[in-house]
């Protein structure tokens, strides 16, 4: 069959592949430390499973509203606003198969052909794509690395800003650097959003995942709530990314329209899974936390490992579970000449397993540090050690063959 | 928030609005006869609920492959082929959230801007607001009604095609009409596809809901393999709406595309429901026979009533839960203007709910008989007994109010 020509311009995740040759390698008999996968190694909360469950036994089977169920809708507005300062009610929320769906349908509801839309870069591909899939112009912006993480140039996204801007896409808590703005520069941002009348697409899919300080939400400053809408997920918070469940929360006529697209192209989400989730929200919080006391445990040592090898530094996140070392200089003691050389080699040499930057959008003009992403959500602390310590010495060995 | 230009072309299900009101009467006091639902209420056989608890117990709570798990892509094309006589593999299954979504990626992925669509109208409504919504031109087809059934012309299909006609959709076991066409008319339109080269979407969300004889499928024909894509859905043989699990099966080329639109718009679907599914195909098969059992005994049941209403005629469809009984003449005897008139009267006189030919896409030029639309899988068979007595009791009281 002849496919339609935009689908010469969907992108996809290439991480994918990634995980392919580390399927392969193990399948030869090789140990792999799978740092690449963004999924989680860690049990839903039983209180969600329970709830789940006992709505199927209550016949919570078929369709549901297209919205989803009032309750979770309310219950979620109710959640936003605690951490976020608002005042969304449940006309706010339309519940959505997941938090990727978000995406799609924003920018199928609000972007025309032709208009430019601000999507960070390295970041989760699929803005990319989707931009580029439905008739956008695809703008990256990108971070500088500070001493304490990853910051956003304010003067270089104004730059970017021309008359047919009219979206921004902000994941602040990021996939893949970890990074999250200060208070000043969220502030910087919204006045930027003022300013230029854009609308904003606040992925919050890691809000929650949070160890230390609390989260900021761009919503939360002056005129944002008429020009944000926040990409909720269920997956990180509850470790149910394999359920497919999220949430858009915006503006009303925006939710409305995507409400609508629903109708067009799921009906609805599952039904009884938003019992679970509604548990989720309101029940017991042991779950939500064991999960962040999980994840703290390896961030930590995973972090602490990188640094002590030699030509590699790792800023510590206080959220997400990603970490993105720097390793410009390792990859030029050792002459690599690209990522892929790289990443390959590593895996053959130690099986240890990761993505680099290479798979988070197209890198910018002049771009000349490198970065591996390590995701440590499928991941126990035991393997991270194995796994980071051969690293160590397989790195530390080849920089120093005569030691 | 000011809505992208694509939104204006964004069609909905209309028979939302009678749930609404329905909904309205009821809240007022009235007893209410749901025939406007094509949700189901009857039970999930135990076995598939069982099975998918049992996944969520063994952990498959993680992403899955964005095709859908491999043990069901199997499952399924066994299943397809043991019906359609085809010969898929695994690799022709892409596993969906729903049926519906196979409606969007199927048009997203072959329909370029301006291609020319046929479809059904009456039919379902999404048909005409997918291919509008992504820049196509929708050229509807209709039905017309033989003695036993509805009848395609294939002379009046031949007549609207033109250099831009690429893409065909064909609801055999349709909704609303409850029609099927016979061997030879598929033959004919089997024809037709290979002499205008044209893609076929095959909605058979309603294969498998039948009560004699055997539903017979277009890919079953010759060339025909290489051009269709079969929608599945798990909704009604397994009453399994509220689960949204449903499969685009065809050629790999085509099956890859809509995948990679998985990636790109839900990441994958469900991945415990999966294993329920499989269950479905592959388990005890005495569910599926006992839906079978309750819904023929309500379409026997209405079909009889409804016969007996004077001005009404309604065929006895062999597979789907809907019926079309043609209301012109009642509508002309008792002088009602247009649907909305009539449905909304005989809502409040009697309680019994229904869609109407206006609530399945636009009607066509020189359409003269007046149709409703009642579906029996929301109702059982006491209350269809009760709500269609009540409205012949109402419709021949007015026809003949002296008697």
């Amino acid at each position: 069959m002849k496919l339609a020509q935009r689908m010469e311009r969907l992108g996809t995740e290439t991480a994918f592949a990634v995980s392919a040759e580390a399927a392969g390698h193990a399948a030869r008999g090789n140990k792999v430390y799978p740092f690449h996968l963004g999924d989680m190694n860690i049990r839903t909360p039983d209180n969600v499973i329970a709830a789940a469950k006992s709505a199927i036994d209550m016949g919570k089977t078929g369709y549901c509203p297209n919205y989803g169920i009032p309750e979770l809708r309310k219950a979620l507005a109710e959640d936003i606003n605690k951490s976020r300062g608002t005042d969304f009610t449940m006309e706010n929320v339309a519940i959505q198969p997941g938090g990727k769906p978000v995406i799609s349908k924003f920018i199928l509801a609000l972007m025309n052909q032709g208009d430019e839309v601000l999507y960070p870069s390295p970041g989760y591909p699929i803005y990319e794509s989707q931009i580029e899939f439905h008739g956008g112009v695809a703008v990256p912006y990108t971070f500088t690395e500070g001493k304490e993480g990853f910051n956003l140039d304010m003067e270089a996204i104004e730059e970017l800003i021309s008359a047919k801007t009219r979206i921004l896409i902000l994941n602040n808590l990021q996939n893949p650097t970890g990074a999250e703005s200060s208070h000043e520069e969220l502030e910087a941002l919204a006045s930027i959003v003022r300013k230029h009348d854009l609308q904003v697409l606040c992925d919050e899919a890691y809000f929650d995942i949070r160890y230390e300080g609390e989260s900021e939400s761009l919503v939360s400053f002056p005129g944002m709530k008429e020009r944000c809408v926040l990409l909720y997920t269920f997956s990180k918070r509850f470790a149910m990314t394999g359920w497919r469940l999220g949430a858009a929360i915006g503006p009303r006529d925006l939710i409305d329209a995507m409400a609508e697209l629903s109708v067009n192209d799921e009906s609805c989400s599952n039904h009884f899974i938003q019992y679970g989730a509604l548990e989720g929200l309101k029940g017991d919080q042991e779950g939500p936390r064991e999960i962040l006391r999980i994840l703290k445990e390896r961030r930590d040592v995973a972090v602490e490992i990188l640094n002590r090898i030699e030509g590699i530094r790792c800023y510590k996140p206080q959220a997400t579970f990603y970490l993105f070392p720097n390793v410009t200089d390792v990859m030029e003691a050792l002459d690599y000449g690209d990522y892929t050389a790289f990443r390959t080699d590593i895996l053959h040499r130690t099986g240890v397993s990761f993505c680099t930057r290479f798979h988070f959008g197209r890198a910018l003009h002049g771009e000349e540090q490198k970065y591996i992403r390590l995701a440590y959500s499928g991941i126990g602390v035991g393997e991270i050690t194995e796994g980071l310590t051969k690293l160590k010495d397989c790195i530390e060995g080849r920089l120093h063959p005569d030691r």
